[in-house]
């Protein structure tokens, strides 16, 4: 039996080196877009729309909807929620649908519509996408958002930790993820320790997010799995 | 005193991420152009002059020069030399001019020209530029030429083992720096073995060059230091 590749892309900006047809694209945004998303999923909200722009948020906004907006990693003034995965932990937003708009991981979203299935991957739901990813049986490319088009050590990590669960049923034919796969099973024992020092995680620091960084890192929190379709983000999981 | 950064970049591909202007790059394609170029400098080569394309390459051939073209991995018909280090150990080569084109290397110090200095990095030279480019006080980013546009991994390794070398003299404030340096530290008693698992390099082995792989992981075999300048690579260090 031929296995299926798996491929990362270090940032959207070299999304452009990839084939997206017909494979499966694992977004992850793991500070912080892609795990408030799966948090908020995981706590009953029923759908969320990932817009490229502040303006088109705030279009959906007078709407009626719901709205986050973080640029440079702060809630942009006028809009409902932050960038935090604890403000999705709200009760009072089961059933309800979020426009959000994030600096890098909405815009990693949109890049890959021409892919076959866009998946919303997180630490915290990283079981539920390794099962999905493997049994769906194509190739998939895992994207990590970035900041600013650049490459981030903890989306990388991630797709090293998705890849080590994945890795009997997909070959690695790339340089990339077989880096990504050594840099989390070198640092996987002191994950946190490894992350702290990063400079992406030292210029989030100075926003006061270190619980926010923690959580984030956490495995399988939950075992939601956000895919979008019609242009957003539905649960095909029970939140649990 | 405010130490100047030192930055990776992946592939030439991203290089429209970074400012080259006023910088120092090193220009590393450990498998195998820059570990040829300073192969040839070590034995005394005069000068080389790396050129975009195969055609622009037999030109100078045409006109009497020597030339390696490298497409592929692979030597191109009708040329004098290869991309193996070991053809540039010849007594015969030494005072002359080559002209080379390769499929990545060449490529990467092309769009390198922006900046103040290009400087040819391998692991054969690794500690002769470390030394110069902590003593020049300029930012400095390590260009690897990856494969085809693609990260590579061995490129990046010798990227984290040059910032190992220069870490009191640089700040890192970039991700893909960090990773560089860390994937190196963890593998770096390991690092033939680590590398022989890569894509690029099962890739290369089936062209039979493990012997040039081992040769171009080994340090400091050489003190030469290329440089380029007025389109040519010359030697600032003397050969030894």
């Amino acid at each position: 039996m031929i296995l299926p590749k798996i491929e990362v892309c270090f940032s959207p900006d070299f999304l452009f080196q990839h084939e997206l047809k017909g494979k499966i694209v694992v977004v992850a945004d793991i500070f912080r877009a892609t795990s408030c998303m799966v948090t908020a999923f995981a706590h009953g909200i029923e759908s969320i729309i990932p817009v490229a722009k502040v303006e088109d948020c705030k279009v959906l906004q007078s709407e009626g909807l719901l709205a986050a907006a973080e640029r440079d990693g702060l809630k942009v003034e006028g809009f409902d929620l932050d960038n935090s995965p604890f403000s999705y932990m709200d009760s009072h937003l089961k059933g309800k649908t979020i426009a959000v708009t994030t600096t890098n991981g909405t815009q990693a979203i949109h890049q890959s519509i021409h892919s076959d299935t866009i998946v919303i991957g997180s630490f915290l739901n990283i079981s539920a996408v390794a099962r999905y990813i493997s049994n769906v049986n194509k190739s998939c490319i895992i994207l990590c958002a970035g900041w600013k088009g650049q490459y981030n050590l903890e989306d990388t990590l991630f797709a090293g930790a998705l890849i080590e669960k994945v890795l009997e049923d997909f070959t690695i034919e790339q340089d990339a993820a077989y880096s990504a796969l050594a840099l989390y099973q070198f640092s996987k024992h002191e994950i946190f320790n490894f992350v702290q020092k990063s400079a992406h995680v030292k210029r989030l620091a100075k926003l006061n997010i270190h619980k926010d960084i923690e959580f984030c890192l956490t495995f399988d929190q939950y075992q939601v799995l956000p895919i979008y379709t019609n242009g957003k983000l539905i649960n095909i999981n029970s939140p649990s």
